[in-house]
């Protein structure tokens, strides 16, 4: 597969997904937002494919919407002026997804639905769309040159990506209030303080710490059960009553126990390594 | 009351539920989740119990489902094939509950019922359902020689026992994904790092710990309060927006300042210790 | 604008709202709740106004309700007997609102609903609803003098104004529970390390600690911009799926990027300072 924007490389299961504008700090462009959107479609259902890895090429990960771009640099269409019921009712409608749907959330969303781990190996500055799209990401870990900055307010927008979701989850609604009114720049210290990344590695160990994670998240896995597993964890931990966990995880649990579950109740009696083979998710929620 | 699988032991208003089958490192079973959610259902209602403290017997908490049990160990029924749909429309069918309904679910939901502390005082490993079933409780404290272990992704399954809506909402979503995905065995010192137990001690105090805890969640407090708090709070931290908070509050105030608050105030005036007498929890959520 | 109670004070773009009834330790009467809604309501709509920053006059921030009032403290009425339904149905009816909503729910839903970041100076004990009010402010400051205590099992009551929503999500299940249900006295640096208080300060740079964060919020702000971004944060955070947040933020984005959004990504390519001068916040959700 070739991207214009990214680069899609699988070795030993791992995906490589690079954002590769390099002369531009690889800024995010509506070409990019399609092929990422393309790109977590395609993973999703790549059988080659059991997890992912994010980074981007050269200096930086990602220094955000591309300004220097001529034009209106958002993509939105001046013209239209929808009331939030309008917005709900014309989800779908292509006028409204080119121009009133944020594209970032457009990628978010994508990686948000992605049945298999995703992990950010955030190497350099990472601003705006580019510290936003990390979120939905399952683990970051930054290169002690990361620079993460949720610059919005410098420019007079709003926090988007669908990140009011996924940041206060991940650090807290005060940090994220902090970090988005002050749109500071932070170091990777001051992420992995905050909770934002889980680690912090000098340049050459990023990749090889990403690629080792990755590794231990999917040996000896059930793609079901780890589908699955992420599906619950994302969707039940918004839920507002428990019951609905119990419900989804139940189903889950019935599904991989007539499945890959017998397979790995076999292997942990027999003292060997399972041999996972399923690959049909089940649909566990109601929408 | 005598079970098969637990020690129930009420002693000074609080309750020592102890998992019993120590030859099997406490190991789950259909009876042991039905006899818990009988204690936890028991409890609440027994004036004699003012807080609840659960651990296992002998060197485990609970080494998780009894894998060396014969047949279909998770006790599901591979002739029904459910939808999503189909199992809410079904949910208190027995066939269902029986066939399709995951019994550590059914525990952890009587736990989360349940109006009054619950305290998890983990003495060893704690792995699979072991450590799923201590989430609804209310805080955890470990001795330095236990272990916890959502191992589920070993098996090929998922976590259950509703524990996608806890555990990410005790140590976030990335730490929560990365547990599952990893299915590492923590030290005690990783869980507490992680946000997961409140403290770590010597396996001489851990009982201590936990009964000095419950002492201090107990003594001259209204029993009518604490159930309102405890529900208060497992349903307002996930409803989606603070209005519900105000008007559920709203109500508990009205109950317990007609009730016992009167006397708590009595008692602050006249600088002495309440004694409060009320029991009956009133209903402050429509459901 | 006088107020019995505060004191309402503008300079540089900042309010200064003071607790004023310090022979009392500021204690929180039925008109002292009442003013802060005024004040809230004020401020989110005074032009003059960018942020707010939240302090009490002389030694204490709030001691807590005035249990030292005559008759009925709570302001309830206890003729009335509604039930969750009831409640609900009557939410407006002056009767339900002067018998039985919670006046502190009705501070805390006024400042969750206030367009403008509000930060808290805490001085001095902050205890019972003097704690609670604190919660929906953006960021708390803390005095080395200061004690926060959500004691209100003390007086065989429950916690109150929407505070089962607002604590747990900022310091997590567990601890919100051992800190209710043991009612006790924090100082600055436990709640420092419970994750409550952002930072603890000498008391002389209590102050000005708190305006240099608000003026860091503030200057170079699109008004709309950081109205939006406040409220997308607190509503998104407890949305069930983060395709809500996409379809509020994408309005939000629509909205700023044809408003102060260019000015901003003007400003950026000539590397000047913005000018934002947009007042109205539109609408992006549709309740």
């Amino acid at each position: 597969m070739v991207y214009e924007t990214l680069r899609y490389d699988v070795s030993d299961g791992i995906l490589t997904l690079t954002l590769h504008r390099p002369d531009s700090l690889n800024a995010f462009t509506v070409t990019m937002a399609e092929e990422l959107v393309d790109a977590f479609g395609r993973a999703g259902t790549d059988d080659d494919v059991a997890a992912i890895v994010v980074t981007g090429s050269g200096r930086a990960f990602c220094a955000g919407m591309d300004l220097s771009a001529e034009g209106n640099v958002f993509g939105l269409d001046e013209t239209l002026r929808p009331t939030p019921e309008e917005l709900r009712e014309r989800l779908d409608d292509p006028e409204i997804v080119r121009g009133v749907r944020d594209t970032g959330g457009r990628v978010t969303l994508a990686i948000f639905d992605c049945p298999k781990p995703v992990i950010a190996a955030i190497n350099g500055p990472a601003v705006g769309i580019g510290a936003t799209m990390t979120l939905p990401m399952d683990v970051r870990i930054a290169s002690e040159k990361a620079r993460i900055g949720f610059v919005f307010g410098r420019l007079g927008i709003v926090p988007e990506a669908a990140s009011s979701w996924f940041l206060p989850r991940l650090v807290g609604i005060s940090r994220a209030l902090e970090w988005t009114y002050s749109a500071d720049i932070l170091t990777a210290a001051e992420a992995h303080e905050g909770g934002l990344v889980r680690s912090v590695v000098p340049p050459e160990e990023l990749l090889p710490t990403a690629y080792a994670l990755a590794a231990k998240f999917t040996t000896d896995r059930s793609r079901v059960g780890t589908a699955l597993t992420r599906k619950l964890i994302y969707r039940n931990v918004a839920q507002p009553h428990p019951l609905e966990a119990h419900l989804t995880d139940s189903l889950a649990m019935f599904w991989t126990s007539v499945g890959d579950g017998k397979e790995g109740v076999r292997a942990f009696r027999e003292k060997r390594r399972p041999e996972f083979t399923e690959r049909d998710v089940p649909r566990v929620f109601p929408s």
